[in-house]
């Protein structure tokens, strides 16, 4: 059995017993039950992930993962391809969305190369997984190798399994890449079914021509490539990215370990669909942090059968949308644990 | 000149100049132009509101006021009226959910009493600004005198003058009151012009039957006292409560002194629009924290004019969702303070 596999098998169901005890717990806490929304079943869903009626989160940590892709030839990203690699020295530096939102709830970010089409400068805190020189060009051709998509999902557990001795309470992931939104809807096409036109968004800011010559260079890259909906690996090399297969490597990990999984936004989201598809036993590990303004994560979000946390019109990805959940996965869980039962607090219940 | 209308004539416009600043340096920062949605409009706003293009938000306080409602008497609330003052007690030994909140954003709750019906015990941390022993039955009558309409507001204007020398970069409205959302939804009809039963919720949890008698009693309430909706104080007075005064003194004292105003839920933006009726140049200054799952708050947000920033069908008050709407504010200008730009990263700009 391959490290894939392996993990996969390893993935156990929620605990039901916490489940129903911090239902219990939600339900005599001061306040009128169900009050607190999404914040309740989010922490029931974390009790429940953990196996802890009362868990703390403490260690955040955000994956944010680079990959390069050969489709931007084809003139579907408002941004040049170097801007992978500068905007990873950006990271490095601190001085990035995802870094000043990671600070503000005190998560980690460990930030890897997957594939980027440069030799980057090594650095302490940047993670050597590279697979190859970013992806080929799609639009004539598989992306990657059947034997690159398998290894780029690898690379993502071995991310998490790096980091688990530092401590890991909760993760999120987050993506770098230029041209990463069109195999992101390339692959929601493919295994939600959805029309590539309905799955394509504007990215990080097509205007009219560029999105319409998006689309049609998705529907090429489906036609020629022919991927099949029901093997998620032939997907991920035929129409995928590095960063889109370490993500779901990032997933299958979280659920593997036991960790509540915040999945970002809209490239994060075909992750999901990738890891969902291998092992449909991940959902109940998964946080939506976010409805992205990206015009297809909707889709992929009713898909996956997940609500959003926020919806704050967010489309920059890097983990950023991630970071906030994390930090309302938190409050949920003090909420959780430290509020005052009707009983300790002599308060009236409901008449 | 009266105290309220003092402080109404002191309140500024936002700062131009900083407002045009504040949105260059968004569109500069290293992300595509608009990628962080309602977080970069909101840190534009508390940037203008303070004056300052890189602003910090260190000190924050919520405001939860507490009253009660002689309207409990016609049966419109699922829980009875002596848990207010059992809740304040829960607020003042920590174990509600707005002191969780508050700890977790770094908050300090200001408690205060502008008309609970009974004598609380004296308490360090509880200020008291009662204005009588809970409002009048208002389907019998007036809720309040004119008298003591204007005494709410003014002693929700001197709680925030009273906080000023501890620290107040941002200020977040909340409620404790059982029954608050009946003149709540009284109001809404009023200032707003919807029907009753459009702005009427099941509050803390009414079923069909309660809501029913509820939207009865407040059209019975709207009939026999024929509240004059050009008239914010004659509103107040006639189907208003303690508390709601109280918040808007609270809104009005925040715009005063150039204090982003981030207001909580349905209660909250039922003394918002007493407040912008009586001074329609607050509403820059306010912040609408999230959408309520009481019916009537959507209708009263479009009315302000305001986008919510949660929408997690939160309906618990106590300023709640104030709270974490204070941590997104501060999220959002350390991303406006914090962040490179594209020229102190060397990242390319849009192609």
């Amino acid at each position: 059995m391959d490290k894939i596999q392996q993990v996969i098998a390893d993935i156990k169901p929620l605990d039901e017993k916490v489940l129903a005890e911090a239902r219990t717990r939600q339900d005599n806490l001061t306040k009128p039950r169900g009050s607190l929304g999404q914040l309740e079943s989010l922490s029931i869903q974390v009790a429940g992930i953990k196996g802890i009626l009362r868990p703390k989160i403490v260690h955040k940590v955000i994956f944010t993962l680079a990959g390069d892709h050969g489709v931007t030839e084809e003139g579907v990203s408002a941004y040049p391809p170097e801007v992978t690699p500068q905007m990873i020295y950006n990271f490095l530096r601190g001085g990035a969305g995802i870094n000043v939102l990671a600070r503000h709830v005190g998560a980690r970010v460990v930030v890897a190369d997957i594939g980027v089409a440069s030799i980057l400068q090594t650095h302490p805190e940047l993670k050597d997984k590279k697979v190859a020189m970013g992806t080929q060009n799609m639009a004539k051709g598989p992306a990657m190798s059947r034997e690159e998509a398998h290894r780029s999902i690898e690379a993502g557990i071995e991310l998490v399994e790096e980091e688990l001795s530092k401590g890991m309470d909760i993760l999120g992931t987050g993506d770098m890449g230029i041209g990463n939104t069109t195999p992101s809807s390339a692959i929601a096409a493919v295994i939600t079914g959805a029309d590539a036109a309905k799955v394509t968004g504007r990215g990080t800011g097509l205007d009219d021509e560029g999105w319409k010559r998006k689309v049609e260079v998705i529907q090429k890259t489906l036609d020629l490539n022919r991927p099949d909906p029901k093997d998620p690996i032939d997907v991920l090399s035929k129409v995928g990215g590095f960063e889109i297969g370490g993500i779901a490597g990032v997933i299958l990990a979280g659920a593997r370990y036991k960790i509540p999984v915040v999945i970002d936004g809209f490239i994060s989201g075909a992750a999901a669909l990738i890891a969902t598809s291998l092992a449909p036993q991940v959902k109940p590990y998964l946080i939506a942090a976010h409805q992205s303004m990206e015009q297809g994560h909707r889709i992929i979000l009713e898909h996956l059968g997940l609500k959003p946390l926020l919806n704050l019109d967010l489309r920059l990805g890097e983990g950023t949308g991630a970071a906030l959940s994390i930090f309302l996965a938190e409050a949920s869980v003090k909420l959780l644990g430290e509020m005052a039962t009707f009983g300790e607090a002599n308060v009236s219940e409901k008449i």
